[in-house]
């Protein structure tokens, strides 16, 4: 199982156009490569961060220029599971095609319920999407969405829950497919997010973490190994301070009191390690957080072990 | 193989809204359990219309009020097969569950190739997306895509080529997912257009009718049955006009000499009924064109035979 950020794909300082997003996705499965010619199974987990907040912003542009509805976030999310989906597809096979690998590809639309009850529902606390002015994020709580001030004053700003993923609709097939040899693309910007009701599952506005998505798609198919990738080599303790050092390996026990310590950042890392734990805790051999760049070494990353 | 267009999703007359799609796609779905009772495996082949139009509007309102990148028409596309087929799923679960049907359903995101010398990509006809000014448009047309005026004056827009489907990415794998059961939705939007290129296939910006893009799903699948859904129950001659009649079954032949007598109307029913011959001429059994609100009697529609 291999997870990486939305972010991969639309970088920070791009425009975000096809031909750039379209660059970078090929460049991240040249790496990906590296595993396959290893004999891996493969299935790919990604983000959505920058897409998802460029197809609400689009949504938003919709609605006051067009006067088109607006979708809610689960439906956003969706949008971007295509998208990004069909991009990685292209770019793989491309690489695919170049390396003379016979694999072939295949995405899932990917549903992740969470829990109805989680408490990020009555108290969400995850901004999304475009700022609004005070009466234009007040016309819009009217249908029960809470928005919130930003800290730094850019405006209003629609807040969401960010609730833990309990179960992965199809991932049975998907570990069928990944063992069959396909490369499966599944859990896109973690998954769309659905709670069980009476009349079965239900779309709710809320973004869940697509390190943890991943990690329990990971866990459930029983993968040997969880690679998260993201834009250091390895995982440090003194980041970016004196003493800073780079970690081989990190024992469950020293990645949480690591964590306990604060040294890796809310947003970044932290939720990267917390992953890692996750799926070692529950039978995963070792997670693997590096760079893309680095798949080539087997010995990359930080191996986070039990 | 069931195919339905776009507008059974986002109607004539309706905003959009997520509910009213939703209502809509549980309609279709509460429809389509009257196959799944008969003890049908079934694929599933929908249009996208109406919902690509409204994300190219989005982009490019993205565009004007913040600045975003528009993305090509194969993109969007793909955008619509993930948040369609999230609609589907959600609908699709409800129906079974009060039904009490034990099936899972599945979506993949589909690329479809079509021929790269298809004489469309030199000379598009088919208008797509926003209208423009004519200065908008003229600037538009530097990246090498075809701005026509409007015949009704509405303003110019762009045209594309509405290619051939001629082979479908996981078609194999969509067979063998229904054969064991699996709903599969599919070819959403008639699918992603790729063409064969040096470097693999590559997306190109183009309109695949999602009747024919099914029917050849049909065919490579050798479904016994395709049904194409639209808004009347059966076909008709002479249609809105004296003499008007329904037909209950139609020949190959007849259906021909119809098309040459100009019965059915492009753009509507003529290339169902184009996509009805296809399908029987190539080993289907029968094509079944009818409403869904018909499905629940096994002998509903028009049927065209060998």
């Amino acid at each position: 199982m291999v997870a990486f950020g939305g972010n991969a794909l639309l970088r920070a300082g791009q425009k975000g156009t096809y031909r750039e997003q379209l660059d970078n996705v090929e460049q991240t499965c040249a790496q990906l490569r590296h595993l396959l010619e290893r004999g891996y199974n493969l299935v790919i987990g990604h983000g959505n961060g920058p897409q998802v907040g460029n197809v609400m912003l689009q949504h938003e542009a919709g609605r006051q220029l067009f006067g088109l509805a607006a979708m809610p976030m689960d439906f956003c999310g969706a949008e971007t599971q295509g998208s990004i989906a069909y991009l990685i597809e292209t770019g793989m096979d491309r690489v695919l095609r170049k390396a003379g690998i016979d694999r072939k590809v295949v995405s899932l639309v990917t549903r992740v319920e969470v829990p109805a009850d989680d408490p990020g529902f009555t108290h969400p606390t995850k901004p999304v999407g475009p700022y609004y002015t005070e009466a234009e994020a007040r016309a819009l709580m009217q249908d029960g969405s809470v928005y919130r001030e930003d800290p730094r004053g850019r405006g209003w700003r629609k807040v969401v829950a960010s609730p833990k993923p309990v179960a992965i609709r199809n991932i049975d097939l998907v570990e069928q497919l990944a063992r069959a040899g396909y490369i499966v693309v599944t859990v896109g910007g973690g998954g769309i997010p659905v709670v069980r009701t009476e009349a079965g599952l239900s779309g709710v506005e809320a973004v869940i973490d697509k390190d943890l998505a991943s990690a329990l798609a990971a866990i459930t198919m029983k993968a040997d190994e969880f690679y998260i990738l993201t834009d250091v080599p390895k995982v440090y303790i003194h980041f970016h301070q004196p003493g800073e050092q780079a970690l081989d390996t990190l024992t469950v026990a020293q990645a949480k009191q690591y964590l306990a310590d604060g040294e890796f950042a809310e947003g970044s890392m932290a939720p990267k390690v917390r992953a890692g734990i996750l799926f070692v805790e529950n039978g995963g051999k070792e997670c693997i957080i590096t760079e893309a760049g680095q798949l080539d070494n087997p010995a990359c990353g930080t191996r986070i072990i039990p």
